[in-house]
């Protein structure tokens, strides 16, 4: 059996890693369209921080150890077509030859892109998206010939406050423009302005309500415009507004797509074409609270959508479980975390959501060293279901394993009430004997029955 | 409604405030032995090695803050007599007169004293037990006054350990001695081992598989003998081998006793006698992996209890959902966890267990200050079953909410590969795409099949 997979990141590696596991006489060839197979993307603030000193150390697993689980690497080959009829992927090799690669099963794992804002100058020198190794070099070598004193971010989310951050270490003075309200439109706004004053308070300056529409060169510098007469000048200039899924060889065969443009899969990461399995940031992600596919590139979810896909292609029925989108996202010393849904998100989902918000010690205060978190849960008032929790804190405050805890809770369909009656664990250093999650749950709880005897 | 309370600590202020809560027309008296109501146990160690200052930030709530919520507080009062029939129970007062307090449904929730270990010598000055505030006062001023240089502690569990790690950064020499072989019974040897490596890692002379038989004077100091020719001179004597229940009251007026002579309870915090309810470390403990009855003091399970004992007394019926046993100590710079069963537990209960030991990084190693962490998990080889975790590591690296995602995944009775479902956070400096949780979960998996392919 002989099983081909475009693509060389999260969910590509783990459906290589999981068929060979699952059928070791499976035959399996990855199509890696750069030299830079199971990279962690994620990791590419850290090494433009400073903090990663050797990019290499970047991958998850190297080229060696993954040839040595009997998976044939096929890196700077591009797939450029699939015969579903014929059975043959073909890949442009190095050489810029056309290589058919014949297959039985066949798992696209093609990933997404970074969106390229519609920005007059977007295209300039030293205006910069980040997605791959390569725009990571880029910055990197732009950074060290250029020594710019100045940064423009565009966009808020995840990479760019994680940029933010790392370019501040760096030593440069970073400006971050949003186009919304708040910066991190992923959580609560009240989350947001909170990572705002963080930023901040680290000397960044935080714009949002703000669109940039124009960069142009001046001197040696960029010259950037935005709506509300921003202005503003600086040596480089970053834009991370968020990815697409890159489905078009998926489209040009007549695989379906739907939310976003992503790949529409089944709960087994089939597409609908015989054969033809997709898996992470370029397909859709099955919602565990909606019930619903959406879109939610992540790749904790890459990394399951891709094991399943190794799993089902190699002859093993297994379904996906499903997301509850849960993140965590560490800006300068605060964590922020989410998991399952928003207010609005559930309202929009046709729930009846209540959201209480609170703030505990993230351990007893008498012991030094506490930090005070603050807790979003969202749950149903008709049902008393958990939908959903927020959590913002320092990021020594176990902040992204507390919002686990919901995860975990949230995989069950428990109540928050019910949260009161995990049996979690306790010492002063590091926790108090109900744990600041079931502090917020019963507090949930005591004000949706205050509400309901006023109504 | 009158309810009384007898026991001022954890359960006993749970179920008071939780009995307020429910029906504010109720009567809540509070009957305390001595002047420290809700005060925490679990953190008079931190009190004795400095960290705390001030021992009043020990109370989880002030005194006024329990009369506040519309409960009658009776500090240094101690219950003498409990009459069923006449639904009274008779305490003697700060002027050592008896009076009666009638009761419609009573609380026992008398908790726990500490095991006087069997010692000639054991009473001798300098020779001090540690559980309530007064005998915490009482090795402090001790200390202060009598400047020991070395101290020897008895009994390597979690008091020991703690106290080991408190007089050491008290600059006092500290030897413990543990009869069993290794300290920390409560988990597997090997992480028994870590931690007595982690106490000599820091000055802490450990001697295990050692009884202590003997105290004596010694010119201005203790001589201490034990098994094995055991012998060491100290200026200060700790003994801490444990608890029992203190059931003695409650077993006067017939109340059944079971494990370790503690109170025997229904999953309503009932005793055998009519309206009268007991919680905390005088009752055994519903095990929900067990499906029994234990005996398991932990503060955890004591404001549980005493939450369900007030929602029940309130006429609220609420069942117990059982502990789990989940704990976590902090040990110098080690946080050791577990929850669930061990497999020699497991084992005895009749399960079919299999552990295995894996070691992970934290959070990607490639951002600053990753940290090895270890887990053993233990699940049932015919089921699948997780049964227990047990992990150690850095207490930096999220130990006590990583040992949380088992505990909520043992209260849903999960298989160990369905942990691999979870949808559990990842940022680098924090995790990784699979949590170590999941990860070790696989290799689980993965060693029992292997195990089936050799059988």
């Amino acid at each position: 059996m002989q099983l081909v997979i475009i693509g060389g990141s999260d969910a590509g590696i783990s459906a290589a890693l999981r068929a060979r596991e699952i059928d070791p006489s499976m035959e399996v060839t990855l199509v890696v369209a750069d030299a830079f197979p199971n990279y962690s993307i994620c990791g590419l603030p850290f090494f433009l921080s400073g903090e990663v000193t050797d990019w290499r150390t970047l991958a998850h697993r190297s080229a060696e150890d993954i040839t040595q689980q009997g998976i044939r690497l096929l890196i700077n080959h591009t797939a450029t077509a699939i015969d579903p009829e014929r059975h043959i992927v073909t890949v442009l090799n190095q050489q810029q030859q056309c290589v058919d690669l014949p297959y039985d099963r066949v798992v696209i794992a093609t990933g997404a892109t970074p969106i390229r804002p519609v920005i007059d100058g977007v295209d300039l020198p030293g205006v910069f998206l980040l997605h791959s190794m390569a725009d990571s070099f880029a910055v990197d070598t732009y950074i060290r010939e250029k020594a710019p004193q100045s940064a423009l971010i565009i966009g808020g989310g995840y990479i760019g406050l994680e940029m933010a951050d790392a370019l501040t270490l760096r030593g440069i003075n970073v400006t971050l423009v949003e186009h919304h309200p708040t910066v991190l439109k992923t959580v609560d706004t009240a989350f947001g302005s909170m990572v705002a004053d963080e930023l901040q308070r680290h000397g960044v300056t935080v714009i949002s309500g703000t669109r940039i529409e124009h960069i142009s060169p001046q001197q040696d510098h960029l010259y950037v415009q935005g709506t509300g007469g921003f202005s503003h000048t600086a040596d480089l200039v970053l834009a991370a507004v968020g990815v697409k899924p890159a489905s078009s060889l998926a489209k040009q065969i007549g695989v379906e797509t739907g939310k976003h443009d992503a790949i529409r899969v089944s709960r087994f990461m089939e597409t609908n074409l015989p054969h033809v399995y997709a898996a992470g940031d370029c397909t859709e992600t099955f919602h565990h609270v909606l019930q619903a596919s959406t879109y939610l590139p992540l790749g904790t979810t890459a990394h399951k959508q891709g094991r399943i896909a190794g799993e089902n292609s190699a002859g093993h029925p297994k379904a996906f479980h499903g997301s509850l989108g849960t993140q965590v996202l560490k800006v300068f010393d605060l964590a922020i975390a989410r998991t399952g849904l928003r207010e609005d998100e559930a309202l929009a989902a046709g729930f009846a959501p209540f959201t209480h918000d609170a703030i505990h010690w993230d351990h007893k205060v008498y012991y030094p060293g506490a930090h005070k978190l603050r807790i979003r849960i969202t749950g149903d008032r008709n049902t008393g279901r958990l939908l959903g929790a927020q959590m913002i804190g320092h990021w020594h405050s176990e902040i992204a394993k507390r919002i686990d805890i919901f995860a975990t809770a949230l995989f069950h369909q428990m109540s928050v009430e019910d949260l009161s009656e995990l049996d979690l664990s306790y010492t002063p250093p590091l926790s108090s004997p109900w744990d600041p999650v079931q502090m917020s749950a019963q507090a949930w709880v005591k004000e949706v029955q205050t509400l309901e005897v006023k109504v």
